[in-house]
Order: structure tokens, then C-alpha cells, then sequence
């Protein structure tokens, strides 16, 4: 069977804002699936070559997707940036083309300029999905964690997830925005004025942090510690004490509200310590959940 | 079956110098046979240890090896220095033998310094595949290059190739020119002075600039830019205005002639950004062409 | 079948100190079964996956224990931290925590902070390996120096080693130590003051040079010469001079001894060129019998 160019291009996961709900839903219904075999290894892709090609570093998502990919029985490639040519000025384009021609049937791909993605999937023969692209959209994530709800609570219908933290720069926040209003929730977000973001002004309001703590959903986001060099150890307190998850303010959360966070988690910044694995925190289980959800998009662009 | 040392060090493939016409057919015509294959996996290796050792960086050769290995069932492991303990000073021999001493049944191997390599296959009781050695030799690329063109032309008999720029620092150059030798082809240099290999000058001739469009095939090599950090964007600007595949100058080609390179490219360096994927280059197909000619060195050192 | 938390715990290998001799025992055992395998892929551990977590760099560790886990067919991801997010602060914990959740079955960690692998071997569900701890132990490297004198001479019994070079910082010595007084091997140590080991005085006594050349098992260690920059070459010499093996010290050794050394090598500086492959040297079949000898930890593990 030839697959037509559209074709193609469906079976890529460039985001959620395109995405429809029932997209997005069977996608979840898969995952659900997958996380309920009792069997690690169904090696349904053992004929399917999968790139990872990492432009931008992160162990977690490589792993989780490497976990993913091997759990369906793909052949897998890695390719980091820090250790290749693009050192040598090769182009992103050059790099994903040239892994194209030798013959990968799917590439996950993560990087860093915006507006790079779509661009290579147009001129792609194959899915992509997008494993972190700039501070655009991080889909696999977002997926991830409305798993996460809606194992925890059933339906996503009604739910307030307030996103606490660096929403300008942040992917995360963008696609769970976008894939949580299809689902009927309500999203807030959080942030110091230095940290908002204008053009998502019209589609969440800002919240107070002791509004915020009121959700259904406490979702924290990494702080970018590497962009506060300077007076860190200052930056980090005053952080803490203004928009940290705090001991104190865990306590004033809704008794059935859940905390998450994407991770890597600074501790003891954007969130306290005694908080990572405490009894509502869902940071481990968003981790564990993030490989049956890969799977499931996987699957989806190479089935 | 124990194998006599001296079918192995058969099996290795140092470069092509050595390498009958009849051995370099058969290897060609063993991978298009690889090309021809209706799936992507044959698990003839599935019992072989192969490892990737790049004591040089290389994102497209050692992906194109592991695709070749992945698509032959083999096992994979790769090693490459930066990760490595060549830091603490260890010598590329005790790596390699460590290697072989743990039971790899091949070792692809990619180096800078000349002359390691052949006192390296002395040594060691296990096939040895050049991926890349110094400025000496690079067979597998010059495979695939003769695999592309007989693809082309049906004969590489009386072929004129013509391969322009830094001769002296380049193994492609050097594995092609003995190759496409043994074919009756004709290879023809073009080159700044001080781009030229004086120790070359009996077996090719420079030719100008002009004259090499007129070469049925015209294959740019890279420059290494890396070489003229002084005054860069000067030198990459005269050297394209001398020796660049200009749009322009791509128009006197012949009409049946193409466009190779062996990548990474330096876009409107060497040649200009509108030619890299123009329908007479191969560049891309030449990176296709590398995987099923991998397959068939591989399968040749191991089966 | 569920594992009890005590059982997982079992399965772990964080040292030699601890483990019974009857348990090392059954560990050489079963390494000489893989050994003595015909063929090299035995996929037993087909539904395992094991992460390679190395938090310091190693070549030849990290290679030695990804050809067991693949002869023993396991899925196989590698961790390494210089390409991981640990440059943002990440702990270790979070990202061993991280992978366990991820559904990892087992860990091979190599680490450097002292005290941290039994904190986390306390907080995981998941068997651990010890692939390099700090200055504390490296278990299987002690095991595959077992494996390979008893291979030698047929029993540990009895036989004298005398382990020479930095003391202070081996964790090689201390594993080697522990386990071979179980099995009634004399240890002995020699190095200079400045790397004794104060707190093993009472295990072992430190030697002359002389006297360790009497020894059945004269191992030497690998100098950090990292830690010595200053005045490099003028050290390298002093050391060779006084406790360096060289060939005229390799004559006075006894007929029968055999000369060992974790690697990599600093040659010509504890040990000469000369003998690192002359015939009572064991250092490459070290590295072979490291196989067989991790094949049968993992399986252990993992069984």
C-alpha cells in the first residue's frame, strides 16, 4: 500500500492546536491500552526504523520515547546534535533529509528555533513528532498529562488546571492549553509579569497563587534557572516565596486537587522537596504515563 | 568453521587500493540486490556483535552504518571518543583490542591519524570496516559514489568524473580515483593550488574549472571551512566565486551529467543551495545508495 | 509472580563487603556456563530492559555490560550524564527515580559521589548495579579478577596478590579485597604513603616492591595521572622508577604469576609497553571474562 503525501502528513504529531478532541481522545484510549499490558515487549513496529534526533539535550523525553519505541519492538536511532556535524554548520534540514534518505519510516524530533518544524514537515516524506519544539508546542507532553487528569478525575469536562511559572517560554503550557479547551476545562495560568505571555492573553486569564491553589489541577513548571545566572541563589528565594509550591501552600490545595510538573523539577524552588512524591503529587506517575502515551502515537503514525 | 587469519583480514575492507575490480563488482552488485529487497529487515546478523568506533565525529556515516547493521538483524553498539575514556589518554589500539576482547565480531572504525588503521588490522583478529581514516581513504563512500553513478550510466567505462576541491585533504577523492581507475573511468581534479595532492599528480590531471563542467559526473567535496576560521565568510565567498557550483556555471553542464557530493554540504559554498536537491544532483540519492552498500560490505566481512 | 521488596534487594549487586562467598560463588559459576556458551545470543532477557545509567564517563565498563545485556537479549537503553539535563541540576535521584518510572527493569549506575548508592538502592523498586562507586567498590570488576585467577590456578585458596598503585582511591582494591579474603586469599598492598589507604590497615598489610613481585597475582592499578597535572612528566617517571612494572621487574617475578590490571592502561607508567600482552599477562582476558561474568549478574538480577 502506497501512502499518499496526506496521508503522511496526518500520521506526524506536530501539536495539539490542530488536533481534534476525538483525535486527541483515541490517541489517550490507546494509551490506555498499552498501559494495561501485561507484557512489556509487543513488537508490532519491528519493521520500522525510528530516528531520534535530539537538536536540543533532554534525557527524559529521549528516554521515555526510546522506552516507547522498544516496548513496540522498533529498530531505534539516536542522533544527538552535541555530538554530530551540525557543529560543521549543517543545517536541521540537511540532518532530518539526509536520516530520510537512508531510509527511517518515522523521525521524533526535538529543537530549538520556532517555525523549523512545520517547514521540515512539508518537505518531509514521512511522520514526524514533535518531541520539543522551541516554546511553541511540546505535544507528547501535553498528552501525558490530560492522561494524567483524566485517570485521576475520570473527565476533563469542568476541570480548572491552573499552570503556575514560566508560561512565556513555555511549550508545556501551550499545548495543554490548547488540547484542555477542546475537552471543555478551564486553564489559568500563573506567572510574574516578566513571565506571561501577551498572545495567550485571550485564552486564559492570570490568576492570583492563592487562586491558583484552588484548582482541581496545580501544574508547576520548571523555572529556567540557566536564564537567572546572576544572582541566582536570590532569584531562586524570591521565586520560592512568591511562586513556589511551597509546604504551607500545598496545605491550603483542594483535598481531591492534584500537583504535577513536566520535570525536571528544581527542588525546593518552583516546588518544595517534601512535596515531589508526597500522596497528591502526580510528578512520577506523568513519567510513567508518558511511555504508553508515546506508544500510542507511535503507533498512530507508523500502523 | 575457524576461520584463518588470513580470510580475515580478507573480509576487512582498509580501502580500495588493494580491492580486486572483480571484489568492488561484486559488492555493488550485492547491494543493489540489498536495494531490491521488498522489507526493510533481514536478520541474517542477528548473531553478530558489530561495533561503531568513531575516534572521529560523524553523524550521516556511522547512521548509514547503523542502519545498515540494524537492517541486517546485527548487534549494535556504538562508541564514540568524545563520550570515551580516549580523554585519559588511551591509546586507539587498547581501545579497539579492548573492544575485540570482549567478543565484537567487526569493528567499524573511523580515525584521523594516518596509518593507524592498517597497523590496527595487523593486529587484531577481527574484520575491520574503514568508515573514514585520516586523508587517506574512505571506501564506503566511494562505494556508494560508484554505485550511484553505474546506477546512472550502466557502465562507469569511459566515464569522466570529474571531483573539485580540496584534494589534498580529501580520502573521498582518494578512494575514488582508485576505484573508478579500475573501471576504465577517467578522473579529473580541479583544484586551488593549494587544495592540490602533489603525490596524486601521476594518476590525475587538474583541469580548470570550465573544463570540469563538461565531466559527465562533477562531484564537489566539502570545504573545511573549519580550516579558514581567519577571515571565514571572505574565503567561503571568494572560494564559491572560483570553485563553487554556482547556479550559473551548473547551466554548462551537459545535459545528461550530474551533481555529486559527499556531504555535509556547505550550502552556497561549494555549491549553491538551489542545486543540492536540483534534478540532476545525486546527493541525496547518494545517501539512499549508502545503506544497501553498507549492507553488502557488512554482510561481506561477517557472513 | 511479585517480588517482595526484600527479593528485588537481593537481586541488587552494590558490593562485594556484603555478599556471601557461596553467593560470589554461584556468580563464577555461572559465568563459566556463559562462557562456555557456542554460540553468543541467548535471548533470555528479551522482556527485560535495562538502562546503562552512567554518571561518569567509562568506555570499557559501559561497553562491557551493554555485550552481556545484548547476548543475553535484553532491550538496552544507555544514560550517559554529559549528554543529560544533570547540567541543570538535576539530581541523580530524580533521574534514576525517573527512569525506574519509566518502566526500566533493571539499572546498571556508575557514579561518583560517595554514599549515594545505597540511598538509592533503599528508595527503588528496581535491582541496581554497581558499575563504579566513588572510591567504595566495583563489584563485578573484582568479579571478573576472581573469575580470572581462579581460571588461572583453580582455586582462590591461598594465593597471595599484591595490588599496587593508588590505594586510596581504588575502588578496584577494596572490591578485590573483600572478596578474595572470603575465599582465603592472602591481599597484600604496596604503594606510596601518599596513597594508602589508612582505614583498610587492618585487612591488609602494605609491602615493598620487592616483596609484592613474590606475589602469585601482581596487580597493578591505573595511576590518575589527572590528578597530578602539575609537573606530569617528572611524576609519570618517579612512579614508573619506584612503582611502576617494569620489564626488568616482570623478571623477578615467580614463574607462574600472572600480572593483572583493571585498565585502561597508562603504559610506561605503572605497567611498560612491553608486557601489557606478554604471556603472563592476563589484562585483555580480563576484559573477556568481564562478559561472561556481567551476563551472569544481570541474569541474576533479572531471572
Amino acid at each position: 500500500m502506497t501512502l499518499t503525501l496526506a496521508s503522511i502528513k496526518e500520521r506526524s504529531l506536530l501539536g495539539l492546536y490542530d488536533l481534534s478532541k476525538n483525535e486527541i481522545e483515541s490517541i489517550l484510549d490507546r494509551a490506555a491500552y498499552w498501559e494495561a499490558q501485561p507484557t512489556k515487549l509487543t513488537p508490532v513496529l519491528k519493521e520500522s526504523f525510528i530516528a531520534n534526533m535530539f537538536f536540543e539535550n533532554s534525557t527524559r523525553t529521549r528516554f521515555s520515547f526510546e522506552m516507547a519505541e522498544k516496548r513496540l519492538g522498533a529498530q531505534v536511532l539516536n542522533f544527538a546534535a552535541a555530538a554530530s556535524s551540525m557543529e560543521k554548520g549543517e543545517s536541521i534540514y540537511d540532518t532530518v533529509r539526509t536520516l530520510e534518505s537512508m531510509g527511517i519510516d518515522a523521525g521524533v524530533i526535538r529543537l530549538k528555533p520556532i517555525g523549523v518544524l512545520p517547514q521540515l514537515a512539508a518537505k518531509l516524506n514521512i511522520p514526524l513528532i514533535n518531541a520539543g519544539d522551541g516554546n511553541n508546542e511540546h505535544p507528547t507532553q501535553a498528552l501525558l498529562d490530560l492522561y494524567t487528569m483524566r485517570k485521576q478525575f475520570g473527565s476533563l469536562q469542568g476541570l480548572h488546571v491552573a499552570i503556575i511559572g514560566d508560561i512565556q517560554h513555555s511549550r508545556v503550557a501551550r499545548s495543554n492549553l490548547w488540547a484542555l479547551q477542546k475537552f471543555g476545562a478551564k486553564v489559568s495560568f500563573c506567572a510574574p509579569e516578566t513571565m506571561q505571555a501577551p498572545e495567550l492573553a485571550a485564552h486564559a486569564s492570570y490568576i492570583s497563587m492563592e487562586e491558583a491553589l484552588q484548582a482541581d489541577v496545580v501544574m508547576m513548571l520548571r523555572v529556567q534557572l540557566e536564564r537567572h545566572t546572576n544572582r541566582l541563589m536570590k532569584f531562586a528565594d524570591d521565586y520560592r516565596e512568591q511562586y513556589g509550591l511551597t509546604v504551607e501552600r500545598a496545605g491550603q490545595m483542594k483535598k481531591h486537587a492534584i500537583i504535577m510538573h513536566p520535570a525536571p523539577v528544581n527542588r525546593n524552588v518552583e516546588i518544595d522537596d517534601e512535596l515531589v512524591e508526597c500522596e497528591s503529587s502526580r510528578i512520577f506517575p506523568q513519567m510513567s504515563n508518558g511511555v504508553p502515551v508515546r506508544m500510542a502515537v507511535l503507533e498512530r503514525a507508523l500502523k
